[in-house]
């Protein structure tokens, strides 16, 4: 009895010891950068000074788990969008499979166009001609033969400027964003402009975000069965959600049903969805990522005084209204140390 | 150095004590029933063997975490539907504050009805009149306010027959089967014919389901500004998904963007959604609950000869399709030893 109320206090002491080595080292654990491609300066200390506030149970703008919600635009916020969305060159690469089938497309514009490989003459096409191609080239099919194609496109395809496949032109800063909300409970979702089952194919992989956290455009599909009386989904031209401008809190709304705490964006394209965002009651964070690289991204929008282009719209009027609201933009140039993982 | 070695060796004595401890206990644990309110039968085997089986690592039917999908019809397979679906108690309710704001009503069918208060009237109107008191009664006013209206309701109202409110109304086994799929790594979903926004104001406190992981009917909401600039959403009258029948896989492609690989269901409504999960490849589980408890609830469908009735229609075909297609049938009166939690 008294050698084991002997080893009993010896335990005790020795788990003294092991508890004070844990608290000795936990304090050095928790002052990991979980930022270390981000500058030091007012985007990096809002974004921590945000989780630190909406995490501690002590303090008056605590977020209980179940409403930590942040909203990520996608083209330009997530990855490079320039010269064009990675969704429409798939769109003006499947042109040519839609034309086998139709032929009689071949001779009506905007098909006739996109097939004579005229570059100069493809990118001035309009958002009309841009709308009926992705209304040809995004619906017909069945979502399976749909998530194949893109996936098979995704691995064939290289972007023009660095050789590399579209899913590595994610930013590394923001990557480090997703996963600093997600280790601090907070789900992280994609409120994309563009089509919800095409993101949806790699968002998993690429950015550990899954098909139900995935807001986009969205078509209608149909529910059918196939000549063996298997059910399956198939595409139809109808647009249910476009999922841009106002159609971002809609769209958040029909998917997600709360308010998100934290939400970022680029373009005009995003007003409404940081608005929203930064509306709600307690501590909200909403920012703009500003695209004033011109060497190792691109370099668009208000701060450059270049006009606005096709892609990443971002008029003088928004940054006023970032700057009124308390919005946080973040300079590409000087906030961010890295751009690609792959530098 | 030698009394610390010595007090090593009793820690590691103390140990493996605690060790052998926790290992005789966590069988015992894991034999404790998930499913206490489930008699023993064809049905509780099916729940508990499809657990087992796709969550155990080395089944040949294992599921990765990521797509643990169960989906549940909510009216008829997790709470009362009978006399009339609570929601559509609701738009009854709201009638004349509805009339209030527009007068001209009071003169037009099916509103006349509604307000005379006749109920044998009121119950013989048919869809297209509900639909036109559904229409007039969820849209037009904030998300914000029809929310707060929602739960002022759900606080005052009682069903007629248990004088309870109808959040008490839910079926206890089936608690425990959205409890027992979770605590299993499965996201549970509700997907329900009846209107998105309207369940998403108890799910959460009363299934543990979160306004995210509600599917349901969905009308169009639009983005404005209050007299203060205070952005918010306004409920539009019009549908974008009629979540029942084919609209249900639709709906679960549009909110989810994966098959389930569980779905439970009580009627014609829940066809399509049950099709589609076990057309899946691997374990899949469908379910179907047969109101066959006259005393204890409700006895409808083709169990008992009985005609289908207005709501949770289940004509005999659907019978004949589920046991020629392995869905496994719950009799609510033979499976469930207790229907309430407060029985």
């Amino acid at each position: 009895m008294k050698r084991m109320l002997m080893g009993l206090v010896m335990c005790a002491s020795w788990l003294v010891v092991v508890a004070a080595l844990l608290l000795a080292i936990a304090p050095a654990y928790a002052q990991t950068d979980p930022l270390p491609s981000w500058n030091d300066g007012p985007a990096k200390q809002a974004i921590v000074a945000f989780v630190k506030t909406t995490t501690d149970q002590g303090s008056p703008q605590f977020v209980p788990p179940a409403e930590r919600i942040a909203t990520f635009d996608q083209d330009g916020t997530l990855w490079v969008e320039h010269p064009m969305y990675a969704q429409v060159m798939y769109c003006l690469d499947r042109v040519p499979a839609v034309v086998k089938t139709k032929p009689e497309l071949a001779k009506v514009e905007p098909f006739k166009t996109v097939l004579s490989g005229n570059r100069a003459a493809i990118a001035k096409l309009k958002m009309p001609d841009l709308m009926k191609i992705l209304a040809a080239t995004l619906t017909g099919m069945s979502v399976a033969d749909f998530t194949a194609d893109v996936k098979r496109w995704l691995a064939e395809v290289k972007d023009p400027r660095w050789k590399r496949p579209y899913t590595d032109l994610t930013y590394l800063p923001m990557q480090e964003v997703l996963k600093y909300l997600r280790a601090n409970g907070y789900k992280t979702y994609i409120v994309t402009g563009g089509g919800q089952d095409f993101v949806r194919v790699y968002a998993e992989q690429v950015y550990g975000i899954p098909p139900e956290q995935v807001v986009g455009s969205v078509g209608a599909t149909k529910y059918g069965y196939d000549t063996a009386g298997k059910p399956f989904l198939i595409k139809e031209p109808k647009l249910l959600l476009n999922d841009d401008h106002a159609g971002k809190p809609e769209g958040i709304h029909l998917l997600i049903g709360r308010r998100p705490v934290a939400a970022f964006g680029n373009s005009i394209g995003d007003q409404q969805m940081l608005e929203y965002t930064k509306a709600g009651d307690g501590a909200r964070l909403a920012m703009l990522v500003l695209h004033d690289d011109a060497t190792r991204e691109y370099a668009y929008g208000p701060a450059q005084g270049l006009p606005s282009t096709k892609v990443g719209t971002f008029p003088p009027a928004l940054y006023a209204q970032a700057k009124q609201q308390g919005w946080v933009v973040i300079h590409m140039k000087t906030d961010w140390k890295r751009i690609f993982a792959w530098e």
